[in-house]
């Protein structure tokens, strides 16, 4: 078998073979196969598309690259949740520990947060104590006592994916439905849970920019991930605008304490009780109306925000933070941003916030950058809100003065104002089983 | 200026800038790019294709790379041809001393056959005695003096070409217009020659399977010369079958004094009468018919056989074997190949035909492979031909006594007989100015 064979087929628009796919992605990951032609293959792929069958071998391989996480202990209660990145999205730290207390096992592996959008690890090492790194007994070990633990990723875990994903984002290959798929679903099954709800977002803020772009990634990778076994759900939401109210990561963790704790409203509670309930009704079989109430009970009795700190304290983590959030380290400057004019916000540039919470020390802008726990925005108003000239719009956290002017002045540049509310957008587009 | 985003350019389908192209073909050259990028956008460019624009500066970039040969010394005269490649392709040994001997200009680099296909370089060392090396000056001063020298490629030339070539070659980007056009025509523009007259083959032993490959082809190579300042002309010819009745080095050189002596008449003669005439055309400014006389001319009275042994004694080689063409040295072993059937010949694959060349040791498989100049096939009878069993088809000759019954075997297979002759295929398609 040549990899000359195999690009040429695709490119002619023929559907490769599984032994075709085993032979690439085997021979990319150990080397055989040098980088040149593994980006001719992608870009015949980003033009000739791939059919299920493709893209599910695809997706096995590339799974099957390296240590797959074996959760046949937990039989087919392990849960797991996946969102193809946000500005302000604290969901992992909400649904998880809702869906631990109702029964499920959430065995997470999670990543660090790059560019723009955040990760679940910088969120939960903004919590004085806490440990992201577990052996993989320990791991299992507490999630057979507690039902949750979240870990950074570890060991050796779709090196293809890794080695793919690198090469196609310098390759413009990243935008190819066949192959966003394998990515996140190979990630996905190599994690080892048994049901799955992917948060898939849709606006400014996301990689996908249309419902309809994002309808077309989700009904795919729901079909693929059903293909390899697994239950899946795939929950459109907006991100237009940032989710909830907090970007940066000790800011986010204050926000999701509050969901947990009934005291805060809203779109991010609306999300995460869909995100949830949708994960609770394939773990247990339930209707929908039943896994939306056991969630909402959960959140009402107090259940969730008790797993999350059993959860945390479980890993080392300093939980008075959890009851007092205004334990958590300050910023020494906090700037208001008020509003130049009269009238109501129209959009929100949610990618464009994000940057701004960069600039702020609160993202990495390159791998191995620092990151400042306590940095970070809190958003007073947010679109469709009626602001006057001089109120306050957002507050900027920093420990870096000198970034103060600038990233106030971009923040302003994210926001539309007129003199009309713009039409309501939904919250929540569609769910795709 | 960055390489992603030329790709992400051409992928959306967009023409690129001069600027771009350019960025591209010197970053590439200089190594800064790297082969996955370039491998991506050739296969963006299989894809999108590029106007005639960007055909023109691609050409122009590739042929600026590296050294560009200097011809002004020759005016308007310089008379260059190119072969897109077939078997038994021995039109250069007879077209360009034809066009010398009627007073153009031929200062001509020629390159090595490999795989099925020959090359000039080695038809000409074929000849004992034969200098394929001169340096430029010396062979700019033999132009002066007798108005033709054919040498081998030296030099630094169309360097981005050569990279790029070896890259599209395992990359299934090789068959796409413009990246044929622009690999083509930069060589010849790098060559210098002020008029320039292309054989685009067609049919079962050329890489365009048929006449309306072909014509893409041709009218793209013609329309970007002409945009470079060349004058350019395109002659479709007919390569279902080997050209002329010999394959192998000497072999052909032995064919070529043939048709410059007017002893050989046939399909060989007929291409290179419509070759040499489109250049005299050309560097003349002549009707066709007038041109058409004088190569018949310069062909029935002897000048073109007198100019290819005044060329051939200037670079050394022995003009004994031209006079008496039993001079070249024979090889062990001559095996006849007799008909199995009684009929017609009514398909012969000019690729297998030159392939069962390569057994006998006429051709190279890798690139710096020994090669058997006295080795090949002489054809006794091609399409259209009636044979009766027993009759011979052909004579192999080699030195490879264990490689003949498998060549002869191979032969057979390139065959298809019939019991009514096959319908007569045109001898020349299509000329495009």
């Amino acid at each position: 078998m040549r990899m000359y064979d195999i690009i040429e087929k695709k490119r002619d628009g023929l559907a490769l073979s599984d032994e075709e796919i085993r032979f690439f992605v085997d021979g990319y990951t150990d080397g055989s196969i040098p980088d040149y032609q593994a980006s001719a293959l992608c870009m015949a792929i980003f033009f000739r598309g791939m059919n299920d069958r493709e893209i599910s071998v695809l997706t096995d391989a590339m799974a099957h690259s390296g240590d797959m996480i074996d959760l046949s202990r937990f039989g087919t209660l392990s849960a797991d949740k996946h969102s193809t990145g946000g500005v302000g999205d604290k969901t992992s730290l909400i649904v998880m520990p809702i869906v631990a207390a109702l029964g499920a096992k959430v065995a997470k592996m999670t990543g660090r947060g790059l560019g723009h959008t955040g990760g679940t690890v910088d969120k939960l090492e903004s919590i004085p104590g806490y440990q992201i790194a577990l052996d993989s007994e320990r791991f299992l070990t507490q999630v057979e006592d507690i039902g949750i633990s979240l870990v950074g990723q570890s060991g050796n875990l779709t090196p293809a994916d890794k080695k793919l994903y690198a090469l196609r984002d310098v390759t413009a290959t990243v935008n190819s439905i066949p192959l966003i798929t394998s990515s996140i679903m190979s990630k996905k099954l190599a994690a080892g849970a048994h049901n799955i709800v992917l948060d898939v977002k849709v606006g400014s803020g996301a990689f996908m920019k249309t419902p309809a772009d994002g309808r077309a990634l989700a009904e795919k990778m729901v079909s693929i991930g059903k293909l390899c076994g697994r239950n899946m759900t795939a929950v459109l939401t907006n991100m237009d605008v940032p989710l909830g109210h907090n970007i940066g990561n000790a800011l986010e963790v204050r926000e999701a304490v509050a969901v947990l704790k009934g005291e805060s409203r809203g779109d991010l509670r609306e999300v995460c009780i869909a995100l949830a309930s949708n994960l609770i009704r394939m773990v247990f079989d339930l209707t929908e109306e039943e896994a939306r109430r056991r969630v909402i009970d959960a959140l009402g009795s107090g259940a969730a925000f008790s797993k999350l700190k059993e959860w945390i304290s479980a890993q080392g983590g300093d939980t008075r933070c959890l009851d007092d959030p205004s334990l958590f380290p300050a910023t020494a400057f906090a700037y208001e941003i008020q509003s130049p004019v009269n009238g109501y916000i129209r959009k929100m540039d949610a990618e464009r916030i994000g940057i701004t919470s960069v600039m702020l020390g609160a993202g990495r802008e390159t791998k191995d950058a620092p990151i400042d726990y306590s940095a970070g925005i809190v958003l007073c108003k947010k679109v469709g809100e009626r602001v006057s000239a001089g109120e306050t719009l957002a507050t900027l956290y920093t420990n870096r003065e000198s970034a103060l002017a600038e990233a106030a002045e971009h923040y302003l540049t994210a926001l539309t104002f007129g003199e009309t509310p713009p039409e309501p957008q939904p919250l929540i587009y569609e769910i795709v089983r």
